[in-house]
């Protein structure tokens, strides 16, 4: 059995983690699928999917990280007028630290439930917001 | 066909590569699964799960770019008393290695075999040892 | 169903962002699968595969982010004579430009296309070239 479902969040601000994970459990009750996989991929350049620990403090830390390694005054090419767009790209820091971060997590389903570790929340990852935005959560099995 | 399997790693020291790849090939040959995948995800968030060449040089200098990313004198948030806690958190630096590293691979299966490169080992990354750890191992197919 | 596909890559630079979709797009219609998932992942260690926007003006960015984040000039340890290869081992920053990016992308299958956002494309990344590299392709599902 294939299900899939999509849904859409309003971010509010310019980058933001936002825990999903109640999302993603509600597809897979929804799916009736007992035991095989859940995966969830974010469809944009400018955001990703992670998971990690639901703590203000740590959320913070991990913005921060992206914050250092992708600098916000750097130097970048994707930053200049693109007749492709008829503007001026601006967000070559979401590209970025969503290429670090990556598009999509993947975890177990078993007796309906998502397998996942007692800290392991699932985080849809906002790097050029405000935006709407859309998330696939798949679930395969039986 | 589903089939799910866990184990339990006790590790040994605060940061380590441990080549996992065996487990992996195990709990494959196990399902008795011809054709399909399997991926591999870590219940923990301050650990995570890759792929690489086993070369002691190259884990030192896996390690060796965690710690250059992720500073361990840096200033964390993540770094004082919780009160949901009831204690100080003193892993921040596990939790962002984690993030950069990425939580789960994913590979075929092909003639009951795990498809991987012929330098590809599949490696559990400890980043707040020493602990026991749990990693789950999903194969999914006919 | 399991479909699993394999391709060649012969690149042709030393560090290089290939755009694969259409190949990927190629082996999902191959497969006949309408509704399900494929992944993508790459067979080496000095390689990635990662999703982004294509851009000449971004992938040089992503290149740049890749050579800051891991110093060409750095000082490693996999970098010196290795008996197992008869050689000197002269490719540390591929194998963790690979650590960094990630070895494979991962989408929903639906009425028989890759499910993927308007930006996003899927990119094998070269981090040891010119090389010849192999990379699969597997559709899962109905």
């Amino acid at each position: 059995m294939v299900k899939l479902e999509e849904f859409v969040i309003h971010t509010t601000k310019y980058n933001d983690f936002i825990n999903i994970t109640g999302e993603v459990e509600k597809c897979v009750a929804k799916s009736g699928i007992k035991s095989g996989m859940v995966f969830v991929v974010t469809m944009h350049t400018t955001t990703a999917i992670t998971t990690n620990e639901a703590l203000e403090c740590l959320q913070s830390d991990m913005m921060n990280l992206m914050w250092k390694l992708v600098d916000e005054d750097g130097n970048y090419s994707h930053a200049r007028m693109l007749h492709s767009y008829g503007t001026t790209a601006g967000n070559p820091t979401g590209h970025l630290r969503s290429m670090l971060t990556g598009s999509h997590v993947i975890f177990p389903v078993a007796d309906g439930k998502v397998l996942r570790g007692s800290a392991q929340e699932i985080f849809f990852c906002e790097y050029d917001g405000a935006q709407s935005r859309k998330i696939c959560v798949e679930v395969m099995g039986e």
